[in-house]
């Protein structure tokens, strides 16, 4: 049995954490099944047998792996083909352009996306949510979500996106792989809460609904928050 | 014969262009040798042979090659070890690291150097210099070499490489690869011009001389400007 701790929302199937995304999008490239543990911000202790408090954590048989990349690790060690990483030169680059894409393209998205995030979470949580946003930003929520600010983050966060897919169409080339799951998680974030803040006519727009399909085929559809 | 078309400067043994320098370094890892043609910024019949006006350019027996990641592309095809590129997926990763760190690095580094070109560049080439960085910009040099600008962007710039670099000795991991050649170039640049606008006590600032002795060892001391 394979299970998949990830973060939901209010309703259980609503998951929307990017690092869940980048984990199921794995799981895809894979084929491997697994059973969905949906767990809220507040249920910290449903994860106390991983020894952290944090999601996604992957339990495949008597192994317990937590951290998106260290998932990546574990399951092109155990399932190599299709591979994730690309050996230890293309999981260090990952890891590059992990480090590098928290600059823009996470802040930017997670401006935009804080109030999404507390209309679509479980009332319970949102006191968690805030205060410990509050204290990780130090500003109010409010003051973080600046609309105009994140747009033009965004932007420009999208710009070697956009470069890159025009040439190809996946960040990792010919075929999807661990560097599209990474970046793609983000994008599933915003989708997945109802949102969607890049322009659909683009290279990123593109490739990101040929990645909503390579997961659909394979998963079948994914849960989206509507606004009300 | 094996020959580097790379910019110098007033003296043809200054070279500081970054992606110059990005071949230089990819050549000593391959253990290459080559003889410097040195090119002037207003130079350009120096490179017709090339059909095109940028440098570098490698010829190599029959065949001409520029752009730095072409060049790699063609050192790995030719000379497959030790390895620049990672295959096809990590070429593609090395792209999107390179369309990453345009959007801080260089612009940054660019604004800190802008001055010292425009020392070190024989006072031929400065007309040419300032007007096609004007026109690039859209403002007048001086404008563009906001130095507390230039030193807070380096510092963001810096955050993800000094991260990576505190968990391993180079960016590609245990070894030197593509990766650190790429963005050692930039700050190649800054030092040959006689700067070294990071801290030299930083997991960057090691690397850097990690990356600078790894280079002499094989292609002997690298010329640096001095301030006059």
């Amino acid at each position: 049995m394979r299970e998949l701790y990830e973060l939901c929302g209010s309703s259980p199937e609503l998951v929307f954490s990017p690092y869940c995304w980048r984990v199921r999008l794995a799981l895809a490239h894979k084929g491997l099944d697994f059973v969905s543990r949906p767990v809220r911000f507040t249920d910290k202790e449903a994860l106390a047998f991983s020894g952290q408090k944090l999601v996604p954590v992957l339990r495949d048989g008597g192994t317990t792996v937590h951290d998106s990349l260290a998932i990546f690790h574990y399951l092109d060690e155990h399932y190599p083909q299709p591979g994730l990483l690309g050996g230890a030169l293309g999981e260090s680059r990952l890891l590059l352009i992990d480090r590098l894409s928290a600059q823009d393209l996470l802040p930017a998205l997670a401006r935009l996306l804080v109030p999404r995030v507390m209309a679509c979470i479980d009332p319970v949580d949102r006191d968690y949510f805030r205060q410990s946003r509050e204290k990780r930003m130090g500003m109010s929520l409010e003051a973080f979500a600046a609309r105009e600010a994140g747009q033009a983050q965004l932007a420009r966060a999208l710009q070697p996106l956009d470069a890159m897919l025009q040439g190809q169409p996946w960040l990792d080339g010919a075929a999807p792989a661990g560097a599209d799951f990474l970046i793609g998680g983000f994008l599933f974030w915003a989708w997945t809460l109802g949102e969607q803040p890049w322009p659909e006519d683009s290279p990123t727009g593109d490739w990101f609904r040929r990645l909503l399909a390579f997961c659909e085929e394979r998963q079948g559809p994914v849960q989206r928050a509507t606004h009300r």
